[in-house]
């Protein structure tokens, strides 16, 4: 697809996945490899996905990225607290420099630019395309972050890890700064090359040396809370490899910005094999049934009123895996055994195995972030309600015909079948009554007013909590990421910087 | 101590135990055999105790038994349909069938008395003083009561399994409606027939075969929500051995009212050891160092304002150890461990170590609860708050300066040193504004008013919740068991009925 041409534009979207068994820990920080497998469900764009689009030209002069119409960067202080004594610095060494560069007071953005000109620093030579080719794992440092200069950095007065318009997390947002996705970009071009350079009748493509402009966008707001990450790398990822001609398997890629992400790249419902080679390459997401495979499944996202959360996943997790004792045994003799077990019941269309999985597992994950010290609670009062809604509503009927599941937060995903959405719904509508919004409570698919008979009211048996739930997004099972044709659709105009926001 | 006296009143009192390794989930639910071993500290009488008053007398033609002023019985049905199908109900056949009796108008006690008279169902001559020794084990029934019964009864419309004034559980109540704490009683009257039985110059005495009045009452309110069940089943054990004339070790007879009773027994830290014996001999109580070994450490019970619990600790655990894949690992490979660790900790009265596994064993505890299936979550947001406090005070201060630890409720108990009180006190109270009870709020032990630095506020970080903390009870370290030899003590009058409270 990459070409010799001076100038590419792609835009792609990639969905959100909810994961039904759930990730967490890493075995190694540094190349994002997991302790357990997970398989999760990749939700419909329709109603929740990001845009991305990628543009490269001979004449772009740095890397640039724009993340919610905001651009992005590396040049603040605590960012670069982050990457001091990990092998980041030795990398960018080779990058060049970062230095703010207010934005022009035009433009609707805020924030700052990077460049890689000027690389006083970089040593001479040492960006040959070859060597940019260097995995990573040749750096000097085992750890992705210096885990005291990040813990330390949270620490500080005004510092907030919690502003990344993408994820909520320190380490994600050095990796969103990073030029032009620094993570995926040189993994895609490495790939790139890889292929290439196996195939003496193809040439490396000048492209490969090309800057890239990119600016990427959610429909949904941040205020959902829904782990964005995954989306976010899925679409960078994608959109990568199509302006820069890689065809490969885009796991590695995506899952290095972030972990789940790779689960992203495929529609349906998709399994992030953990692996066991020590480079990763079998750590990789693959489809377990597509798209159609059982079209009956339906996803209701509760949104819980909040507080803002104490605790970002990827050093929750990091903290997990060196405190919890039952975190390894979770991942070592319990997920196994749970992956082959969920894989059978999403085959079969099994309702009663799939949700009763799914909700032990939720709650397996929330008890090892319990069982880490500090301990981690995501869970708060009003998913604590849900659960036990949920729990009684099954009760009820005496089946599971709903499954709760949550990440790391309070935000509750239910997995039903078309034929109980109606009813489900007016029972949490129910036990939480909409505040002000009663009209944009539900969003996404269309929910027909459902009964809700007295039996059910008093099998319920609690008091509703007024405003515990924000609003209900109603979505199904979707496909994987998608390129978008029209060149409407993309987010950089000719001038390649993000179309002013209508 | 028994004699053939026709009259015998002893009154004592016992106090409430905290374990610091918990008790979750039993290996034989008959014999009240825990799956681990657990370490608690005992707390101060002086604060909150259980005064117990038992008389017998050859007069009696009944036992009977009042707790915190009300006569308890097992007439109601909701009792007979729990013990229906379990082995209560072939041993409830010795002792007679149990008719709800209206209670007289003129006392001030509301339900029912029982009656061991005109058991028309007993089978002749079954009711033998030898066949009383019988142990329970040859009973039909290996559990202890019928579970789907149980269930089915704590899902029916105005069952309130929470009312019990000793204990939130369906199954306390049960044993504590049997006649005379019948679990005690006859377990009591068997170790003493045992001792006496070997001893050929020392005949049984006659008081064998009294009938006892009990009346007990706790001094602190149930809204405090602690588990009353220990103090109340140790002063029960106690007081029945006095006027039967036991003197073996009492932990089977306290295990088996309420597992955790039987740590209560003693003062100071107390290791109730997990046994390996089928019968339970060697599941007993002993103290691990007395109660004046630890001068300086504290204790802060911060009494949260929740609503009702959901699921009593006796089904709840139950219910763990049957679903849950973490408790069985945390009891196999964690706690054998972590009592070795406690109990060198308390011997060294080394509280960096002792706070911090106190905290990681409360935590680990709720997250076996989280991960039982439907899960129970026994923290709620006010709960998660203090958790929160707590690692802010002492990252803070640099070290484990206060720790926290939570039983099957939301209410926190903290340990720290004399030294911290008065400075935790000041922190709990800049976080939780007391509402109307600005002057009731701290109980118990006095407490100065303690400094609070503006930076502290600031490292608390936390938006106050007015009200989230009704009160904090201040108590130490306490003795076990007490005999009050003043007859004005007895909570029964000369007419052997409870006097009436002023």
């Amino acid at each position: 697809m990459a070409s010799e041409k001076p100038y590419l534009a792609v835009t792609c979207t990639a969905p959100v996945n909810i994961a039904v068994i759930k990730y967490w820990g890493k075995r190694d920080e540094e190349l994002i490899l997991p302790i357990n497998s997970s398989l999760s469900v990749t939700l419909h764009q329709d109603q929740l996905k990001t845009t991305t689009t990628a543009v490269i030209s001979k004449d772009f002069t740095e890397d640039r990225i724009w993340l919610n119409g905001r651009e992005e960067d590396i040049g603040q202080p605590r960012i670069q607290a982050c990457l001091r004594e990990s092998e980041w610095g030795s990398h960018l060494g080779r990058w060049g420099q970062f230095q703010p560069v207010p934005s022009p007071p035009s433009l609707p953005y805020s924030g700052w630019s990077l460049s890689t000109a000027g690389a006083a620093s970089s040593p001479p030579g040492s960006e040959s395309p070859r060597g940019l080719g260097t995995p990573v794992s040749t750096a000097r440092s085992g750890a992705f972050l210096n885990k005291e200069a990040c813990r330390n950095l949270r620490q500080r007065p005004g510092v907030s890890c919690i502003s990344d318009p993408w994820q909520a997390r320190c380490q994600e947002q050095v990796r969103a700064a990073l030029p032009s996705g620094y993570l995926p970009l040189p993994t895609v071009r490495r790939l790139a090359r890889k292929r290439r350079s196996g195939d003496e009748e193809d040439p490396l493509p000048l492209s490969l040396n090309y800057k890239v402009h990119v600016a990427s966008v959610n429909n949904f707001p941040t205020a959902a809370g829904l782990a964005s990450s995954a989306s976010g790398y899925a679409c960078l990822a994608y959109a990568l490899a199509q302006v820069y001609g890689v065809e490969s398997d885009l796991s590695e890629v995506a899952r290095r910005g972030s972990g789940s992400a790779c689960r992203s790249l495929y529609g349906g419902f998709v399994e992030w094999q953990m692996g066991e080679q020590a480079d990763g390459k079998d750590s990789v997401a693959r489809q377990v049934a597509p798209e159609l495979h059982w079209p009956e499944l339906r996803v209701l996202i509760l949104v819980v009123s909040a507080e803002k959360k104490l605790t970002g996943s990827t050093v929750g997790m990091q903290t997990s895996v060196e405190t919890s004792p039952l975190l390894r045994f979770r991942a070592e003799a319990v997920v196994p055994a749970r992956m082959a077990e969920m894989i059978r019941y999403v085959k079969e269309r099994n309702f009663q195995g799939f949700g009763e999985l799914t909700m032990k597992d939720s709650n397996q994950f929330h008890a090892t972030c319990l069982d880490t010290f500090p301990p981690i609670s995501y869970l708060n009062d009003t998913s604590r309600r849900i659960i036990h809604l949920v729990h009684r509503f099954n009760a009820h009927h005496g089946q599971t015909k709903v499954a709760y599941t949550f990440d790391a937060g309070p935000n509750a995903v239910i997995f039903t079948l078309d034929d109980t959405v109606a009813e489900f719904v007016a029972a949490v509508r129910h036990s939480f009554p909409p505040e002000s919004n009663g009209d944009k409570f539900l969003k996404g698919l269309p929910v027909k007013p459902g009964p809700l008979s007295d039996e059910l009211k008093a099998a319920l048996g609690m008091d509703p909590t007024p405003g515990g739930i924000k609003y209900i997004i109603a979505t199904q099972v979707g496909p994987g990421p998608q390129i978008l044709d029209h060149p409407h659709a993309h987010l950089l105009g000719p001038d390649s910087l993000p179309k002013p926001t209508v």
